[in-house]
């Protein structure tokens, strides 16, 4: 694990987790990874965040296979449907993670967020069609709305960390504050300097 | 009071007061502690961080008895039912401290926050009944809706840091960001990383 | 300035402005101050933090008379109140800067906030009637749905910090993460710590 | 590329992009600059931070044209506009960017966000009209429900950084936090001191 600077970096676990009955989902951000320009001039985001859903299904009474588990990964946009969902709304999502190599259209995934009848929650429901295989899973997880909230908020509070930015802020911790420096005081036309 | 690495914190006190006739009650988070992983490669999240709710009596006008305080910790997701809450909507949790313990059942907490008559606020009520010290007690303090869209503003600023996901940021502000870095341009297949 | 280190810090000069016919408004925080505990093991909120409004009267065109300034500082729940203010809904706060002092009940403050007749909007206005000085002022800015949406998320980004809950954080970016450290594993029942 | 420490500072590059038929565009925040006050006792904002669209037209299948490009610099007001925008509201804003030279009036921009007919997303689209070059030029980029929830979210985020509000914090990670301090307890009648 290593960072833009070349660091290594602490990887952290704090998944987000929810248990019931037929299986198990966990939700927890991946960030970006960022490289240096050419130019030296400043780094730009290499590979995009996504929002990780992770599913497993249960093997007896509050025992989960987490062999079993499958993922899916919420990219920017579709963690912002995930975010602006109603409380009747439904939303899918269709992957195919092989889809740039020779293998694609093999594995099909679908990611499906649908209202409980009574409004009170949703079923968060994955499918893997997997050609290669040949296997077909199915996990559907009942989050309830306090749950749901949960992962509203934390997707909220995600969402610009995937995108990277925080990675914009004043708050020059490190900077010697009291340094001379002249900002050149004349409106620059920020519209014009492309 | 030691963090993960080892060091000694301060511990803060900031909390949100809301003193009224009859009780008091206050609001703050307690941060997740870590663990590192036995693999060297990580954090990960060892107990869970709640959103700590304290109650305690009035003994006279403008005074308040801190010495019956009583405590009532809201997981992420029954923080997530408060800051989901509509100005009509009522919820209530029930917890037993000694749940895995030889007294389970012996000692009953519930909270309920229920809105008042008119729409303006909740009140919100904290029952613990101990049938060791053959105690029960009961703490109703009524709260205006400004009082509680603070708790939600505060309970949302939190609950990410109460589930540990301040943890993940891009904000490596100790990297030497000008150190090589050659990062691997190919899309990893997220979804296959499990 | 100093903080609760005893370090200078920078005062940092970033009002959201409104200037309109008759006056202006300017809105920013004023962070709490923090006190060590005795037994030094922590720090808790001395002063609590504000939401600082200020007005100033035009005199003339696109000309304000900054020496005529008054202020009027929104604690929390003022602020709490202010950001769940409803497109239709008004509020309103009394104070009295000299409450605590033999000049009680000389110098009232009021501030209101009230819908336009269209819904578009609010009338933000503040009264200052200083008994002692014989004067009675009134400012009102008009400020749009769109002036009013950057105060409700910058004072909503903000109450957390004049609540000094961004003290509470995981992010220990000083501390030497890999040094050893073991954390009691054993489920410690927050509730009973009093 | 200078910060007001004086210190280089990394450019971050990580805009969110949208791509559609006719045109892209893409979203990413410029954070304000600040300078030192001349009593040498704070830091205030010199230049406002803005949240910059670039509007650039297709050119052919999936290809961009990134030489044509326009761009639109929304202030922190017009960010609570586009923030506060219900799903069936639209928006305009104008600007000149010549208008404090000889060229005033010279290139007009407008920049309007229009609900779909269906009520499930917006129509964004950047005029500039050149009266200098002769060019008239339109861009006009569809984005999904799901997309402008990532731009709200993204603006809300980044709203209070443009503002410069990310200064105003309590994390003083530097001080050490042991030192002596003595807090003066009085009560400081915030509203006096101008």
């Amino acid at each position: 694990n290593f960072n833009a600077a070349g660091g290594t970096i602490n990887r952290i676990f704090a998944p987000y987790c929810v248990y019931k009955g037929k299986a198990a989902l966990s939700l927890s951000p991946v960030l970006p990874t960022f490289s240096k320009l050419e130019s030296g001039a400043g780094l730009k985001v290499d590979r995009h965040g996504v929002m990780m859903l992770r599913f497993w299904p249960a093997m007896g009474e509050r025992k989960y296979d987490w062999e079993k588990r499958q993922l899916f990964a919420l990219s920017a946009t579709e963690t912002g449907s995930l975010i602006s969902l109603g409380s009747k709304d439904s939303c899918e999502f269709f992957h195919d993670p092989s889809m740039l190599s020779s293998n694609a259209g093999q594995v099909r995934k679908s990611l499906s967020i649908k209202p409980h009848a009574d409004g009170g929650g949703y079923f968060i429901s994955l499918s893997v069609n997997n050609n290669i295989l040949k296997t077909n899973e199915r996990f559907t997880v009942p989050v309830t709305a306090a749950e749901f909230a949960v992962m509203k908020t934390a997707c909220s509070f995600a969402l610009p960390h995937i995108m990277g930015w925080d990675r914009y802020t004043n708050n020059q911790r490190h900077g010697a504050e009291g340094s001379p420096s002249k900002v050149d005081k004349q409106i620059l036309d920020l519209e014009w300097d492309k």
